[in-house]
């Protein structure tokens, strides 16, 4: 893998890059398109393209419980199994690690909804995994089956997988740990990156190591610098920070500072539309977001004025389309009314429309973010 | 409406023709595809339009309940509300009269899997909904009101939905009614029949009447030989036969004698790949069914070699496509091991893909009954 600096705003950190990777190349800063299971929800490989998405991100920990990383190596890897001939990445389980542990047990992140009170102090180890100096131990969603993985184990998956980038296996704290745990598990985070990188054998991936350190610029900064000091072709930056919007983007510039200019950066699972331009003004390369595809599946459309919620029945009257100033095709062809129909009525080419639609917006968005890079005024 | 038939066979009743409507001509014979809600389950247009689809059927009773008729009335009709310029058909809702009666009592059709045991004896009402010599008492499935619906009701509707192709109120009668219930409920189909032609103010939509009658020979002769003395642009062939697949091309015989030969006969709700070739054979020109998108969602796949279900892990290792015969995109980009992965993954992605591959393959299997009549070998 390559990375080539372009240009770098002088407004902000913000810079315009590209990622060359065997499987072609990624114009950044970029948006990079989940497809959790090895497809991006609701859409074909042409759809996603077409939506604009260049670079996907597969789940090493999904992958693996189903339908296993020897099914995929067997196919020929990602790339082949799931016909996507573009640039893909795979992430490191760690932050399944968290949504399973302590996202879980402090209701944050995805399980946010299930309104799950926090059952441990912060500091605590999770209740539903148990994380040791060797790895994770955790309970299969597929079968029930008790599982281990190790950063060793990571990689060897991850490399059976096949995806241009990689990362090195990490654990996400949670915004409520506290500084001991969350210094101890950075720590051992730093300890495992190590461990990845010993145990590659394969000289096509690129690897990412994932600075962590919670909400304390100390650890960020020691992190960063520690991470930073070892051999790898990028780097992830990783955390949950529940709403707190001021400190990511703080936390990013702590991190940035200490990270080498010369390679790419990622922003792990973080991307509301509103914070796309911070993120990037403060050197931000790529990141994964599962907003525009999850919001679309509860009927929720992204547009240059702010969200609309199909699933109300105002919308059954309304012949405009999601965004006049969007020109994606289903803005071109289908009204707020016939989407909204669509929704209520639990159809799914409503859920693969949408879909649509906000990849190709949040795509847009980005590429104005380029553009303005590009002309001097981000 | 237009229909001009191209050639007729010397070895069967079938032929090769061209129905013309003010959105466009459809080759016949052809498969009409179902978009129930007023979208093919799990594609957009597109889609649907690069499957080989030119006709679709859509549901009155479905479209009256949600959104309502008024909706897409004043959004353009159904054309302008769901982006397809192409021909468009609605139902009369006298299927799911059926469906929502006697096939629910008799557990016959949709129903069939509630295994719903049959509660009512042959020749009785249905004890879900009244039928009445006026038209039909029933519950609304999205929020339970209790609702009416006349032949002049569903006109009114269906002119309001504004398809190409309407179709005359009628009820489809359970294949387990004897002769006196089946000829009683035929005799009013052909006086709802009149009340249709009657009720009609729109002069640009062709309607269609429907032929009813059950298991009997001489009912059937005589709806037939009574429909075609009425002034209907073509005719629908209704009623549901189980499993019966010898019964229904018989009946098709009996029926088709009977109707004048330059009008397009559609044979509604019926078509496993098996069926085409005898339907077609019996002078059939048009037929819709949910077999292909309706199996794709249960996850199985139709080829030349017969049917696969990806729901069954053997498939997890097989790199072959569906159908190595098949030339559609699915085929060419994509292994069993993947679909059958996506499918048991629950990734909606795998449903549209394997509705895409069913609805190509129908497609596509039509279009190769049309070439045999055009080289007379059929």
């Amino acid at each position: 893998m390559e990375f080539k600096i372009l240009k770098k705003s002088k407004r902000s950190r913000a810079r315009l890059g590209r990622i060359v990777t065997p499987h072609g190349e990624v114009e950044t800063p970029a948006l990079v398109t989940v497809a959790t299971q090895a497809s991006v929800k609701t859409l074909t490989n042409e759809q996603a393209r077409a939506a604009g998405s260049r670079l996907l991100i597969n789940n090493t920990l999904h992958l693996h419980l189903r339908p296993g990383e020897q099914v995929i190596r067997k196919a020929g890897g990602l790339h082949r199994f799931m016909g996507w001939d573009g640039p893909l990445m795979t992430d490191s389980g760690g932050y399944q690690v968290f949504s399973l542990g302590f996202g879980r047990d402090h209701g944050i992140g995805k399980v946010l909804k299930s309104k799950t009170k926090a059952r441990v102090k912060s500091g605590e180890q999770p209740s539903w995994l148990k994380i040791t100096e060797e790895g994770v131990h955790f309970t299969s969603y597929v079968d029930g089956r008790r599982l281990f993985m190790s950063p060793e184990d990571s990689i060897r998956i991850q490399e059976a997988l096949g995806a241009d980038i990689v990362v090195a296996f990490d654990e996400c704290t949670s915004p409520v740990a506290d500084a001991k745990y969350t210094r101890l598990s950075m720590e051992r985070t730093h300890r495992w990156a190590e461990r990845c990188l010993k145990a590659r054998t394969r000289g096509d991936q690129a690897m990412y190591g994932v600075v962590q350190g919670g909400r304390f610029s100390v650890l960020r900064r020691a992190s960063a610098r520690t991470l930073a000091s070892m051999d790898f072709e990028g780097f992830g930056i990783g955390g949950e920070f529940g709403d707190d919007k001021s400190l990511m983007s703080r936390m990013i510039s702590w991190v940035v500072k200490e990270l080498p200019d010369d390679k790419p950066r990622h922003l792990l699972g973080i991307g509301h539309p509103e914070d796309i331009r911070h993120i990037i003004r403060e050197g931000v390369d790529t990141f994964d977001c599962t907003v525009p595809t999850q919001y679309a599946r509860h009927g929720v459309a992204f547009t240059s004025r702010g969200r609309l919620d199909l699933t109300k029945s105002v919308f059954l009257t309304d012949r405009k389309p999601l965004d006049a100033r969007c020109s994606c095709f289903v803005c071109q062809e289908h009204s707020r009314a016939y989407l909204s129909h669509l929704v209520r009525a639990k159809e799914i080419t409503g859920l693969a429309l949408l879909t649509f639609h906000n990849l190709y917006w949040f795509n847009a968005l980005v590429a104005e973010m380029r553009g303005k890079i590009k002309r001097g005024e981000l």
